[in-house]
């Protein structure tokens, strides 16, 4: 399972300009932080660690923050204080994702993250890049409060970014101690156990995070709200689902890498159905071979998916999560709501990348 | 500079006990966490990682909440619920503690911590505690709002956590970037720097954090409490560098280990005070052998400290320490205020180990 990234909308051009020029001006201000006295060797030191690893991504999480505002107050204007507001919040998500990244790097002790070597891996930083991680997730906290506090929704928005921060890094342990090196043990790979982990770890804070803080800056209260946080933790899973398909039967020229999920024993979506369908002949085949880095591994692995017809259960599962999550949008009784979630739906229903 | 502890006070006994019970509950109540589907897997590992990473200490800190609490309520009595909030919050602190523990064992590449190995180096651990310290952060978030949602001083709370972890991770990374591996250099090492990394990496949180606590548990303002946080900061760095002195001249049948702060170029107390009074020749002799393990370069160092009388030069310091923390306590117009300063005081002046 790759880090997920929230596919790209054409609705968000507006939004994206004025979101990018909002991040110098944050930046700026953790700079200026007065709860530290910098040194000129620490400025400099976290001024390039944010560049390296805050900007680069594609903003999606971020981005949808302004566009799911915009479509809850029903306009596509907003105020300059509002637009500020909005991406602002953004960002913290775009943080929060560095801070997890930088982190998930070195645990899975990655080489490369965004087309750049992964911040540990830098000369000079190391495992200093921990506590890189650590400043990343702190400088949410600094930013809430220096723009927030005060704000009737300010407890809420901190408990918010706790809650799915907790649930983030529960859904991390998770995966780490049943995909452990060392032991591999597919017998503890089931669908329990792959939408668990995928829930927890990537669905919550990629897709009810960016609409729950676009819906606390509307003045919404989110107990309100349950609904619309399972039909999102639902889309976050089926992303993750076809990130799992694409990463074995995507074209690679599109999604921009090569996929090495199986090299990696990743818990995917693929594998569990295969074990869920897999004869004790079939199941042999994928004890012996999942994980290996072995190209002829890899290869039997993919002609077992090809038997077990695993393209077309997914185009299954596919068009059933489809229709089950317009039914339960439609279900929604604030069509400013529906258009929020159906706009996230149709970004990432059927992408190739 | 090894990680720092507060000493321990006879007024403490009937606190120590009410203390420890609660520990049971409180991890309970993380294992029970509704935010989570723990499976049972990651419910033992939860579970075991709390008590190899968050038990094992003195508890000092967690501790003070309760004493500061009753002098400043001017009780020795508390009641069931009394008792309960300042526990919950020096636990509070103890899990602050362990979170820097296991990231900084990590980050020091340390070997044992508390008589035990380092929890990463635990066999199936490695790595994966970077993100056990990401959930003992989660945790405290997870107490605070269990226990003290819905109270007036619930956001004061998040907002001083918040801020003493954003000084600590701070003064972290000022340390880890000025003591660097690799480049050794010397001249970065002076009292300026070694005052800040000590100031924001230790005294926060083992000094104003728990007073802090006692002060929002009393219906106060922290704002109207800047000096008592300058007098706490204070004397933490007074701490810090009894600690450093101790490393190099206490004794270690009497503080339980055996100091290589010079072995590991740490930016200690005595050799910021060595440079300060260093010829060219001395200073040469620093260079040559700080930061080495030769136990002859360590004996050059030391005997360097005799010439420039390093240890008259600490007795002057504790005295004009002492004297300076005594005035700005007597200096405050809060009777109870000044009973837990020097309290916290007395319980670290001319201590021996």
């Amino acid at each position: 399972m790759a880090a997920a990234v929230v596919a790209n909308g054409a609705s968000g051009d507006s939004s994206k300009a004025a979101f990018a020029e909002i991040y110098s001006r944050l930046k700026e201000e953790m700079l200026e932080d007065p709860a530290f006295e910098f040194t000129d060797e620490s400025l400099q030191w976290i001024d390039r660690m944010l560049d390296y690893n805050v900007l680069g991504g594609k903003c999606n999480r971020g981005i949808s923050v302004i566009d799911s505002f915009k479509m809850l107050k029903g306009t596509d204007v907003l105020n300059k204080e509002e637009t500020f507001l909005a991406c602002t919040l953004g960002w913290c998500i775009e943080w929060l994702q560095a801070y997890f990244l930088v982190l998930d790097d070195i645990m899975d002790n990655s080489q490369t993250r965004r087309g750049q070597p992964c911040w540990f891996r830098v000369p000079q930083v190391g495992l200093i890049a921990v506590n890189d991680g650590i400043i990343l997730r702190n400088h949410i906290s600094r930013i809430l409060q220096r723009h927030f506090k005060g704000k009737p929704y300010y407890v809420d928005l901190i408990d918010l970014f706790n809650e799915v921060e907790f649930k983030t890094a529960s859904g991390q342990l998770l995966d780490l101690i049943t995909t452990h090196e060392g032991e591999k043990d597919l017998t503890k790979y089931n669908l329990t156990v792959h939408r668990r982990i995928v829930q927890y770890k990537t669905a919550y804070y990629s897709f009810y995070l960016p609409v729950a803080c676009a819906l606390l800056l509307s003045g919404e209260n989110l107990d309100n709200f349950g609904d619309v946080k399972n039909i999102l933790v639902e889309m976050g899973t089926y992303f993750q689902v076809q990130d799992d398909y694409l990463d074995c039967y995507g074209d690679p020229e599109f999604i921009g890498k090569i996929g090495t999920d199986i090299e990696d024993y990743k818990c995917s979506w693929l594998v569990v159905q295969a074990l869920e369908r897999a004869d004790e002949n079939q199941k042999h085949i994928l004890f012996e071979n999942y994980g290996k880095p072995d190209p002829e591994c890899v290869a039997k692995v993919k002609d077992l998916y090809k038997e077990l017809n695993l393209e077309a259960v997914f185009h299954e599962y596919e068009r059933e999560s489809y229709n089950k999550l317009i039914a339960d949008i439609e279900a929604h009784p604030n069509k400013a709501v529906q258009n929020v979630l159906k706009s996230f739906l149709h970004k990432i229903y059927k992408r190739q990348k």
